[in-house]
């Protein structure tokens, strides 16, 4: 069971930077209502919360048929069909590639450069390819996925169909329109499931089968956080606490850089992951703190200078892992070194966990806000929690915020203006005011 | 040769969030006497600037004798140790591990459990290791070295030291001593090359030569620019406007974090090795802009909602590549599906290049600021460029804020805690300091 540590946000422990339980009251007055909400599903798009209840079933049976015919596994998709996966695959197989059968490729762009490395490393005939768009008109992943169908289609011939998983809506859209007009496998992405809220739907739980984790590991520890989340009283909600304690950190002191520092490689992509769902949920209305990826102990080598000494503009939260599941003793060699010796005789894992809370009283003692999420381990019931803990937090603060943390209105710009250059019927004004702003621009130059 | 467009920073272009002719004209006053301090190398930091003169035989030689003797390539090392290296990996040689041999392991932090699935996966007899510490008392550098040494000892006996190389100080420092004692390969860290300036000399260099590169063409793209930065006249010298842009956009509007996004998986590192360069560099006496590691176009699924509706806190960085090296046309499928169908017969380097130019558009129609560096493509020699490009650029910036860009004194603090709970000698006062915090904050919990 995960816990949240946030001592060091307080300001009897960091002095005035920090917060006081005088502003949690005021969050306390704000909570009924929005956990009504969330915890009414009042939303379409909150849905979400009823993943942990799914049938496996199908996502059990189509991952086991990848695993029994394919060497590899070659997932489509871009934004939270993606980083969902990812994370699952980084957290839970590390070093995957190198050490397991199927194979797992993340095509999460439209890098042509990408594309012929992965090509040139599998074995299509023996490769499935899950294409994940809940409408099937993102162009990156429908570029991808002509280029892949064609390919297929060379390389097997009238079997291409029997290759392809398409995780997409149930009914609608062009990919279940494709899908079902050439017979391939599919996987529902159920109405209210918004992308950045999809890792514990057939998007992440597919992924999950096809490297040998138990999909339903996931679901068992999303549904314990959902549980413990049950409740308004903020004290006991882990969720509604990080959520409100970041909101109180923005709206009264400014801090609009919320780092999350995981202590352990194989969560480096849930960092990523949670940034977009942070990012994208709550960027908007000129408000939102930027969702910052980081890893521990690397980064103490590169950001740490910064979160010291630079600008009071940020929140930084820990994840500290309990038990690695591995572990070395630091031998007794070069015993002759005195910088080096004191090292003899501990553990690596004393080593990383010692740096860890370093880094949180080094924070602490200069009046930087901080906050603790402690795991016992790193498997897919843990990562269960937090991704369950992540999206309530997100959707929480978001509706604290005042803002709908479920729309993303601000990407519309950019895509038409690609329609235009791609010549997309309709979009022909947009290819015009490409054109005249690259003639007015390009003055300045260095 | 790579190019700054910065229009997309001007009132002119984006209205009043925008900079203006008068205000480059007040950095046009502070550049030379900073410019006079960088090309006169008047601090021993500033070596780094020499590096693209230096003498790459041995480099190539211990890469050869690498290259010609084993299947895996492990580095240890952490911050500029590492990132810089894994730049030049992910960039040159992508899938590399799929693809080549000597597969090449980097090894920055101190997680058991990944040191755990790299051992799986090697064969030590078969495995050169390069610890790369200037000091050789960098705790984390130090755990994996001794616990590599001691597992080489069990692998191959008394050869355990031709299986080592060590980049470290030419003179000086624990590493030095131990690779001399030992009689092991080494490369030189000289005096005045700080960590994270450190990419192209051999710390960088080395790996190069593994996976197969001419390391002289990273030195001659360098050399290239430093040349183009050898005027103080900020309008002709790519690195300092860039940097002085920032600058301004920092102090003047408030701006606190600096987003940079190549449009090429392969240069996903190169932001990370840019951030710990602008944020140890810059990051202390209170000041200091957050640089964000980003990537297109996934990052437009994932923080773009956030730039574009967000807060007007950021200056936005886009690297824009010409040539991918590799294309596809994306084929005539699908064709009864109208939403991707305008996809056909166009180039995926097309979409990406489109995307590209449609962000940089949409962030300044709603008045962001961004600008665009141009890479004809991605190779050692512009890869060399974008390295002295980012390095000149960050030490001008330093420079320009007042501050010491080459130091990095805010993360004693955690070192020191560190070395208490590990019982180094002389830090018993840090270990009850933590042991006391750890007790005065068990009670906010949830």
């Amino acid at each position: 069971m995960l816990t949240l540590n946030f001592a060091n946000m307080m300001e009897e422990v960091i002095g005035p930077n920090g917060t006081n339980d005088k502003a949690i009251e005021t969050l306390r007055a704000k909570t009924p209502e929005i956990h009504a909400d969330i915890i009414g599903r009042k939303r379409n798009e909150l849905e979400f919360m009823g993943l942990p209840d799914q049938d496996t079933a199908e996502v059990k049976k189509l991952g086991g048929e990848v695993r029994g015919e394919s060497d590899a596994f070659l997932l489509l998709g871009i934004g939270g069909s993606a980083l969902g996966p990812r994370a699952v695959l980084e957290a839970l197989s590390p070093l995957h590639n190198l050490r397991e059968v199927p194979k797992v490729f993340i095509y999460d762009n439209v890098d042509p450069r990408t594309l012929r490395h992965i090509l040139s490393v599998v074995d299509l005939g023996k490769t499935t390819v899950n294409v994940i768009s809940k409408s099937g008109s993102t162009a990156e992943t429908a570029a991808g996925f002509m280029i892949l169908w064609d390919e297929m289609k060379k390389a097997v011939g009238k079997d291409a169909a029997r290759r392809f998983i398409a995780t997409t809506d149930p009914a609608s859209g062009n990919l279940r329109k494709i899908a079902d007009d050439h017979g391939m496998r599919t996987l529902p992405i159920e109405k209210g499931i918004g992308g950045r809220y999809s890792v514990l739907s057939p998007v992440g739980l597919l992924l999950a089968e096809v490297i040998g984790v138990d999909s339903r590991e996931l679901l068992r520890g999303a549904a314990e956080m959902r549980s413990r989340c049950s409740t308004d009283d903020i004290g006991k909600n882990p969720a509604y606490m990080f959520g409100g304690l970041l909101y109180l950190m923005n709206v009264n002191a400014n801090r609009n850089v919320n780092v999350l520092i995981p202590y352990a490689d194989g969560l480096k992509f849930l960092s990523e992951w949670f940034c977009q769902l942070w990012a994208e949920s709550l960027g908007k209305d000129g408000k939102g703190m930027t969702p910052y990826p980081s890893v521990g102990t690397t980064d103490q080598h590169s950001q740490m200078q910064l979160w010291m000494e630079g600008p009071g503009d940020k929140v930084v939260t820990f994840i500290r892992v309990g038990e690695y599941g591995a572990d070395y003793t630091i031998p007794r060699v070069f015993e002759e070194i005195e910088g080096t010796s004191y090292l003899s005789g501990h553990r690596l894992s004393e080593l990383i966990k010692a740096e860890e809370e370093s880094s949180e009283l080094s924070l602490a003692k200069r009046g930087h806000p901080n906050m603790t999420i402690e795991v016992p381990s790193i498997d897919a019931y843990h990562l269960g929690e937090l991704f369950q803990f992540f999206e309530i937090a997100t959707a929480f603060t978001g509706l604290l915020m005042g803002i709908n943390p479920f729309n993303q209105p601000g990407v519309e710009e950019g895509k038409n203006f690609t329609y235009g250059m791609m010549g997309k019927k309709g979009f022909d004004a947009k290819r015009e005011e490409v054109e005249k702003a690259r003639k007015d621009r390009a003055g300045r130059q260095a």
